[in-house]
C-alpha cells in the first residue's frame, strides 16, 4: 500500500511520522481549547472535537469527542473504527470536497501540549520476548534453565498498576524501596540504584470481553498500540519478587507515547510470528501474522548533552502477539475492558545492541555502556532522559509512533526521617 | 464501649449484625427504586439518597448518595466520614428527635437487592497471614524454607484484577485454564480441578495518595473493611506463578461482601500486632493496634444440603495490618486512589481448624475434610456453595459483616473447541 496523499503538505513527507495512512488519536489542548481528541496528520492536529461538534464527522447519536480521552470511541467497536478512519481518510485526502470546512478545525501541533490518550482501565505487563527472558533467566538461573518451563506453552504476565501509566513527558522520580545489598544480611530502605527502563509496545483493548476468547477474537477487540517504557527497579524487584511477581519495582512509573496507532493503520506491516518450539495449545495457536513489523530504538542523553541511540530492536522478535496475550487473559473467565492496557514484554532482539532494557545492555551491571559522550552507563543515572522511537516503514511513508520520554529526577529525602 | 440504642427495635438485638454502632456502607435497590446508597441499620435499609434529597443529611454542596457507589463519598474524606457517622448516629438513635422524618425513608432489607458498595478502582491482594504463609510455604517448598526471606521484611503482594471482583451472590463459573499434571510431561487446557476459596478482609481505601505514606497516614486513608474471598484455581496457579506471580489462577473471580464496616465502627476492636521477629524498618513501623479483633468463619454446603462450618479464625493473626499494606504500596511513589482494594490475605490460624482455605485444609488434597453431611471434600465441587461470615463481639452488640457468598457453577463446555 503506497502513500495516500493529503493536502496537508507535510502528511505527504515520506519520514514523516503521521502521513494519512496513520491517523493515530491522541488528546490535546492548547491555550484556547480544554483538552480533548485529536487525529494527527502532518504537523497538524484535527480537533475532533469541532469535527464533531459541526457534523463532519458524525458517528452515533451520542458525542464520543469532546471528552480528554477515546474510551467512549473505543466502545463503539470496530465498525465505528472503521467508519472513523474511512471518513477522516475522505476529508483529509488531496481531493477532499470539504477541505475548507476541515482546514478551520486544524491545530498546529508545535501549538498543543498533549495528555494521556485514554483512560487507562487496568494494566497488564508480558514476558513475551524470548530473548529478553532467555537474557534475564540467564543472568539469574544460568543459560542451562533460562527459560521456565511454562514459557514456551503460555505468555507468562503479571498484573500492574493502572494509576502508574503516565504520558510520554512526564518526569520521573527516582523511587526509594526496600531492598538487599548482596553485601548485607538484612534489607533496607534506599533510593533504587539499579532503576532502568523496558522498551515496549503497548496494546489498547478497545472492547468488552465476559468469557474466553480465541486469538482472532482478541485481535479484534485491540483498538490500537502505544510505545511504552515499563521502568523497572532492578534492586527492588529481585528482593521482592518472589514468590508473588514484581509489585513496588514496577509501580513508579510506566510511560507510553501520547498518539494511539490504530490496528487498521498497522494492518500493512503484519508477521508471522517465529516457529514454534513446542506447538501451542488450541487457545493460543496462531491463526495468522500477529505481530508487527516495526522497528523501535532507544535513545539515552545525560542530563544538557546529546542523545546517543543505545538500543536498535523490532517488534516482529517478539514470541506471543498481543492478541495471544490478550486470549490468554481471558481463559479464567477474566473480564477485559475498553482501557485496558497490556505491555508486550521487553522487546529485545537476538544481538547485544538489540536489547531492550539496561540490565540486558548491561548484562547486570557488569558491561558499562560508552556513550557517544564519553560517559558510561550501567543504570539509569540522575538527570538522564529516556527516549523511544518507533516505526513501520511503508513503500514511500512511514507509521511513526511519536516518542515516549522521560527525565529520571533524583531522589526525594527520605519520605520516612520525619 | 456499650450498644447505642436506636428507635429501630431490630438494631438493638444484641445478636443482630448491624446495630446502630455498625452503620456498614453498601448499594441496594427495589421494585421501586435504582441503585443507589443505602445504610443498614437493623433489619433496615436507610435510602440515603432521599435523606440527601431532603436535607436531613446534608454533607457538601454536591449530591452524593443518589449513586450506585459510595466512591464520591469516600473521596470527601474522613472529616466528612466522621461528619456524616455522627449525623446518622442522631437520627437513629432512640432520642431522635427527627424519627417521625427519617422513618419514611427506611426499606426493609428483606426487599432489596444489594450490589457492589463501590466502584473498585484497583486491587491488590496480600499474602500477610503467618500462618498461611508457613503452611503454603511447606506444602510447597518444605518446612525448613517456608516463609520466603523477604516475608518477615515486607507485606508481600500482587496486583489483582478489579475487574473480576464481585458481590457475594453472584454465582462463580468453573474456570478453564492452562495447567499441567504432575504425571505428564505437556500442559493441557481443562477445566479446574483444584478450585479453591481464600477467606480475607479487604481494606476499602478511601482518600488518594501522590507519594510515599507513613503507616499511621495510610491508616487514616483507609474507609472501612468487607469480607473478601479470593477464588484461587490450584493448579492453574501452580503451573504459571513462576517467575512473575499469579494471574488467570485468581482472574475468575473475587467475591465481596455487600456492606463496607467502616473503620470508625471497627475502632473499638483494633488490637496489637504479633510480636516482631524481626525489627521492621521504618517505613512498616507499628505505631499502633491496627490489627482488629474480628470472628471470621467460612461454611460450604454442597448443592442442596446443609452447610458446615469447615473453619474459624480470627483477623487477629494476620502478622501485616491493612495500613502496613498501604504504606508499602506508595513507597515507590505508586499512586493510590478512592476504591482502591486491599485483600489482607489468606486469614488462617494456628490450628488445623483455623485455616483459610482448602488448600490447607485439605494439606493439598491429601487429608479431605469430612462435612457432616458425611460427604468428603479436598477442594471445591460444582454445587458448591461457599459462605464467610464476619463479627466483632463488643459489650452486648455485634459488628457483623453481613456474609460473603457463592456458588460454584459447572464448567462451560471448552470454549476453544469450536
Amino acid at each position: 500500500m503506497p502513500l495516500t496523499q493529503s493536502w496537508i503538505a507535510s502528511a505527504n513527507d515520506a519520514d514523516h511520522p503521521f502521513p494519512l495512512n496513520n491517523l493515530p488519536c491522541g488528546v490535546f489542548s492548547t491555550d484556547e481549547l480544554e483538552p480533548r481528541c485529536g487525529v494527527a496528520i502532518g504537523d497538524m492536529i484535527l480537533d475532533m472535537a469541532r469535527a464533531e461538534e459541526t457534523g463532519l464527522v458524525d458517528l452515533v447519536e451520542d458525542p464520543l469527542f469532546d471528552l480528554p480521552y477515546w474510551n467512549d470511541l473505543m466502545e463503539q467497536g470496530p465498525a465505528v473504527w472503521a467508519a472513523l478512519r474511512a471518513r477522516l481518510t475522505t476529508l483529509l485526502a488531496a481531493d477532499s470536497p470539504e477541505r475548507a470546512k476541515i482546514e478551520p478545525m486544524l491545530v498546529p501541533a508545535a501549538e498543543a501540549t498533549l495528555h494521556m490518550p485514554f483512560v487507562v482501565s487496568e494494566y497488564t505487563d508480558f514476558y513475551a520476548g524470548r530473548h529478553h527472558a532467555t537474557n534475564v533467566g540467564t543472568m539469574f538461573r544460568g543459560a542451562e534453565n533460562a527459560l521456565p518451563p511454562n514459557w514456551l506453552h503460555l505468555p507468562i504476565g503479571y498484573n500492574g498498576r493502572a494509576s502508574s501509566v503516565c504520558v510520554s513527558g512526564t518526569d520521573i522520580r527516582r523511587p526509594w524501596g526496600q531492598l538487599k545489598s548482596p553485601d548485607h544480611s538484612a534489607p533496607a530502605f534506599l533510593p533504587s540504584r539499579r532503576f532502568d527502563l523496558e522498551l515496549e509496545l503497548g496494546a489498547v483493548v478497545g472492547t468488552a470481553s465476559e468469557g474466553p476468547v480465541t486469538v482472532d477474537e482478541a485481535d479484534a477487540m485491540i483498538f490500537g498500540y502505544v510505545l511504552l517504557n515499563d521502568w523497572s527497579a532492578r534492586d527492588i524487584q529481585a528482593w521482592e519478587y518472589q514468590p508473588l511477581g514484581p509489585f513496588q519495582a514496577k509501580a513508579t512509573a510506566t510511560s507510553i507515547s501520547p498518539w494511539i496507532v490504530t490496528r487498521a493503520a498497522l494492518d500493512p506491516f503484519r508477521t508471522a510470528p517465529p516457529p514454534r518450539e513446542v506447538e501451542l495449545l488450541a487457545h493460543l495457536r496462531d491463526t495468522g501474522p500477529m505481530l508487527y513489523d516495526i522497528d523501535l530504538d532507544i535513545s539515552l542523553a545525560p542530563a544538557g548533552k546529546p542523545a546517543t541511540t543505545i538500543a536498535r530492536t523490532n517488534y516482529r522478535e517478539m514470541y506471543y502477539s498481543s492478541a495471544q496475550q490478550l486470549a490468554h487473559h481471558t481463559t479464567s473467565g477474566c473480564p477485559m475492558n475498553p482501557g485496558d492496557l497490556l505491555g508486550s514484554g521487553t522487546v529485545s532482539g537476538p544481538e547485544r545492541h538489540n536489547r531492550g532494557s539496561l540490565l540486558e545492555l548491561s548484562w547486570g551491571g557488569k558491561e558499562p555502556l560508552t556513550l557517544d559522550t564519553g560517559e558510561t552507563r550501567t543504570f539509569l543515572e540522575d538527570g538522564d532522559t529516556l527516549t523511544l522511537h518507533g516505526q513501520a516503514n511503508g513503500d514511500g511513508y512511514r507509521i511513526g509512533f511519536g516518542t515516549c520520554t522521560g527525565t529520571l529526577l533524583p531522589a526525594l529525602p527520605d519520605p520516612y526521617a520525619r
